[in-house]
């Protein structure tokens, strides 16, 4: 790999070659139609196959292997997106009611390589199951002083902003919207939730830079959407007030918004973040959350647009000998009694849990008592709280569980939801993430918003099968095999030997990295484990601690009200037990940390040893790339080990049951 | 105060009533008489006294209420700083050996005021009992990304350097050597320690703007120094080495050196920290400390400038599993065994205690160690752990108690001592220190410095005489006996409501603001306090522990061996023992920790009390400034309080005696 060209992720030449060898007809008109006949004709050039270009596919479809047409009659069954794919009579054809759905038909041709054109492939449809998949990128346009050019980055810089300018690279972001859409995102906002000063002019005396990305991603179906400041009436129009229900501030929004719409016709909507952590909201004025929203969503309206408005609301200037404050309510505490008042393009954002992104937390209690609310569900690519692309930890399942997640016993998350959303796991960095293996986090955001109920494995398996196209020369299933290996269960690993049962956090402040058991136990940030000599964890049933258990419906509810029938792994974040507590598994909660810890060190030993015995498999570069990671992923779930076994050992007394070494 | 005017600090105007009132003859030549007499003509055009100028005194006495004059002849008993002070015939005569010593008389008949002028005086000797009563300046030339434009300095910006640039103001620099001058400081290195890539230029391509600060300094009596970085001839002088004993390395301080002479001809020398905390130093060519430091006294011997190479070493990439590493030994391991090896215009900055400027450490046993070398007690007027200037914290007893510690039972370290140099607290805040009453602890280390065995309270008093002097007219004997309430046991009370028994640290990590017990506990910093459920501390004992008490002579190695006879308030520094270890004062090491941090609350309170008591006595701007402090002070004090407490009741399991109430 040149340092100049960016490694091809799931889209390596050799993953066209089944479709390039073919004679494909593309027909229909617009700029997706083009998308896909270029990315055809490339194909066919290096392949060998030839690519046919028409309006209309009337008489060429015959001696072609492959048809690629748009229906619009279809648009009921298919939305704009979703496309039918058959083969009969020696022919592969898609069927699409618009051309976007074509881009997705031709990636779904090219995940199936030769599988495409053999036999016979009684009609199918394919359709997306949440209308929007959505990245969202904490990238700053200026460097911020503590956070960097993108807060929670761990992949170089921003792959559109550069020491507050825009970073220029049209050619780059272009190849990075080719990426997504393979995948299946279809939306993307180009800046940090947390506006600063400089971010804020984006929508209005820059915004030509964010038009300039909005032409790169359009070609492959993806539309732009703008993080902004709730007070951007006030630090850009002047304004003296933000109140929404000022009609200056009404009329400040809708030109404002007229003149983004004049920018870029497809432009997506806003994205929120408002009265969280320090950002200006509508509270100064004595307005809710929903008037806050509909603000936006009537500026929005009239274009298609939408507003995304985050419910990660809470008081994070929390004293905490406050014991009564309960962080994990807030979220369903401020926006469950406001179901029914938001506008039909406002889309409330919901992080999967409702803490921050842990390894492991229960799913948010929102999703289910929102019945008539639009809701995201919002997902963290970027590693922050999970080895920060150091480390190997395929989400894939987490996301999985949430998606799949039943709130009231019968829809699931993944059915209740609108959107899924995650925070970026990309930057500039030739990988793309910074850890070469993270890549299967990006892709499997996509495919998860397309298929909530897919089976995580099988879209680990589909990114592998891409990515290591040029590679599986050699052994193919052992490559695989390796693969699987140091992918499918990363996430439980890494749950090992960091913090224990659902308790979370544990790391040091800050930047989040390496553990500090007590990092914030002293802090007003809300989010703590209460460990002493006796026990650890945080009691939030009903009947003795917060509450926050009885925000589920049952059977949750119940369920998580005893530590009896609460889940082990959630165990910690729901009662505050004895180390000597028996736990389902038959361990006492002491031992199981012990254990835990010993083993996630052995899991990623055993890791590093599979990943070394592929050396002869994969493209030396990248191997060499995730061999170095591994040296650090090592040694820090050892550091994790130790201090986290060191910790409950001076707290609790309790020797190993089995005498090994804690320090 | 207007904001252009800094505080005059403990040299304001009405301070000099009774020496301008008066007829005052100044007699000799050069600069520093120049000095004195331009000061005194000050005073008496205020004042309406009369100031005669002449190179000789002879014949102009008469009629004169004061004289000073130079008499080299007493170069033996006075040297270059000294007097003698006199009166006799109703005239006060203050006589030095040469024009520097003028200066300080002239500020020590300024702090005597109308005593001056009354009565008889035999003659007196005052000479300073350290050669080098010097502040480093811990100031940045480029703002630092992580410690800005002053590491560890809580005044706001620098008084030399701003933004990359010289800040310009050479005014502000000459009020800045008056003040030191009249505390007794006569040296002062103008940039970090941790000498970074722009600050190195300031040996070579800067050095202009060294010199503009000397000039600005000269008048005051104040040798300029600067700190360098043991690479400089690798990245200024483009060497291929450092090797201190190769001789194109020598050869280029040489020259450098001569340049510096040439720009600055009463330079006072060079600041080094090598091979400590990440600095080059000569370890990197296999040579040692003393090879270092002599390769850098040989260049400055010719001009009679001094090399202060600080002993501040140790491995601070200790792993915390490693229980045979101490970073208490690590200065005297490195350094005891070199004694005798450096040159005769090397001076061993040692930090007074073998840790880092914690609130409570055993004196370093290295100023017992090495006999043969010129040592310098360094001490932290900067409060970077204690309370950093937005607590009170006068920090005059404990240094007193450094200087006056008998390493072997005998000399004190202030005579066995060459230099007292302080990390300065003052920067370009207009009251110089950030908290109006930490000017105290700067003036404290001048007159410490000048002599060692003075009674800290004495040097209080003399701050508070002179500083309140304009404010004395209201009712001076409460206001006096307020400020000593407020600060002579401020010291004591940050003691008791932070980290106990001289354990240490406890702090947040990075900045060093507020409690955190476990911040550095798994770190590598090698600073620990080992706590579990069943006690606390440091085994640093020779017979268990890692033989650091071992490092000290007799008595101490003894008293600090065995926890019946360790002192109480360093306990946890020597030993590890259980909560229920009963103190020297009759209480467990448990309830102690309750009962002073309960204590130290209850005593910030009061001082706050008597500070709002002041309203009506101390000038409204410096009231308000300390009445602000004293709320953060609270609110951190109680902070810390219950942070330490909730911490070592979750512990211990031990409740209070009194039963209050404990998070």
């Amino acid at each position: 790999m040149s340092a100049a060209a960016p490694d091809p992720a799931w889209l390596p030449a050799p993953a066209f070659r089944a479709l390039g060898s073919r004679r494909v007809l593309v027909a229909g008109t617009g700029s997706l139609a083009d998308t896909v006949h270029t990315e055809v004709a490339a194909a066919c050039a290096a392949f060998g196959g030839a690519a046919v270009r028409a309006a209309e596919p009337d008489g060429l479809v015959q001696g072609c292997d492959l048809v690629f047409r748009v229906r619009p009659g279809h648009l009921g069954e298919l939305g704009t997106e979703g496309f039918y794919l058959r083969r009969a009579d020696a022919r592969t054809t898609v069927t699409a009611a618009a051309p976007h759905g074509l881009l997705h038909g031709l990636f779904h041709v090219v995940r199936l390589g030769e599988a495409a054109f053999a036999g016979r492939r009684p009609r199918e449809r394919h359709r997306p199951a949440l209308a929007v998949r959505m990245l969202n990128h904490w990238d700053n346009v200026r460097v911020h002083p503590v956070m960097g050019q993108v807060e929670r980055g761990y992949a170089g810089g921003s792959l559109f902003w550069r020491d507050g300018a825009a970073r220029g690279d049209l050619d780059r972001v272009r190849a990075y919207g080719r990426l997504l859409a393979a995948s299946g995102i279809n939306a993307l906002a180009v800046n940090n939730v947390n506006v600063h000063e400089e971010e804020a002019r984006l929508l209005t005396g820059r915004l030509g830079e964010v038009a300039d990305l909005a032409d790169a991603l359009r070609p492959y179906g993806i539309r732009t959407h703008l993080s902004v400041t709730f007070a951007a009436p006030v630090v850009l129009g002047g304004l003296p007030t933000a109140d929404p229900l000022d009609e200056a501030v009404r009329a400040w929004w809708a030109e404002t918004t007229a003149r983004v719409y004049a920018a870029i016709p497809d432009f997506g909507g806003y994205v929120v973040k408002a009265d969280s952590e320090g950002r200006p909201g509508p509270f100064a004025y004595g307005r809710g959350h929903a008037d806050g929203a509909n603000l936006l969503a009537g500026a929005l309206a009239p274009y298609g647009g939408t507003v995304h408005w985050r419910a990660f609301v809470y008081d994070h200037r929390q004293d905490w000998r406050d014991r009564s404050t309960d962080r994990a309510r807030a979220a369903y505490d401020h926006f469950a009694p406001l179901d029914g008042e938001f506008a039909g393009n406002a889309v409330l954002q919901v992080k999967h849990g409702p803490m921050d992104f842990q390894v492991r937390e229960p799913v948010s209690p929102l999703f289910g008592a929102m019945p008539r609310t639009r809701l995201a569900v919002e997902v963290q690519a970027t590693q922050e709280y999970t080895g920060q692309q150091r480390h190997v930890c395929w989400l894939g399942p987490m996301w999985s569980e949430v998606l799949r997640f039943r709130p009231d016993g019968a829809s699931r998350v993944g059915d209740l939801a609108d959107a899924l959303v995650a925070v970026s796991n990309a930057g500039d960095d030739p990988w793309w993430t910074g850890h070469p293996l993270a890549q299967a986090n990006l892709y499997t955001v996509g495919r998860l918003g397309w298929r909530p109920g897919a089976d995580p494995h099988g879209i680990l398996d589909e990114w592998i099968e891409l990515t290591f196209t040029p590679e599986r020369t050699g052994d193919p299933g052992r490559l695989r095999d390796g693969l699987r290996a140091v992918l499918r269960g990363s996430w439980r690993t890494y749950e090992k030997y960091t913090a224990p049962l659902g308790v979370g956090f544990m790391v040091q402040p800050g930047h989040h990295y390496g553990p500090a058991v007590d990092g914030y136990e002293y802090s007003p940030w809300g989010t703590y484990h209460f460990a002493d000599r006796d026990g650890v964890g945080v009691d939030r049933c009903r009947a003795t601690g917060t509450g926050y258990a009885a925000q589920y419906a049952n059977p949750w509810a119940e369920l998580y009200e005893s530590p009896r029938t609460c889940p082990d792994e959630l165990l910690l974040f729901f009662h505050h037990v004895p180390y000597g507590h028996v736990l389902h598994s038959g361990k006492t909660v002491i031992q199981h940390i012990y254990d835990t810890h010993f083993e996630g060190v052995e899991e990623v030993e055993e890791a590093r040893r599979v990943w070394a015995s592929l050396a002869g498999l994969v493209e030396p570069g990248r191997h060499a790339r995730v061999a170095e990671r591994y040296e650090e992923q090592v040694r820090g779930a050892r550091e994790w080990r130790d201090h986290i076994n060191s910790y409950f050992f001076r707290m609790s007394g309790v020797p190993d049951a089995h005498g090994r070494r804690i320090h």
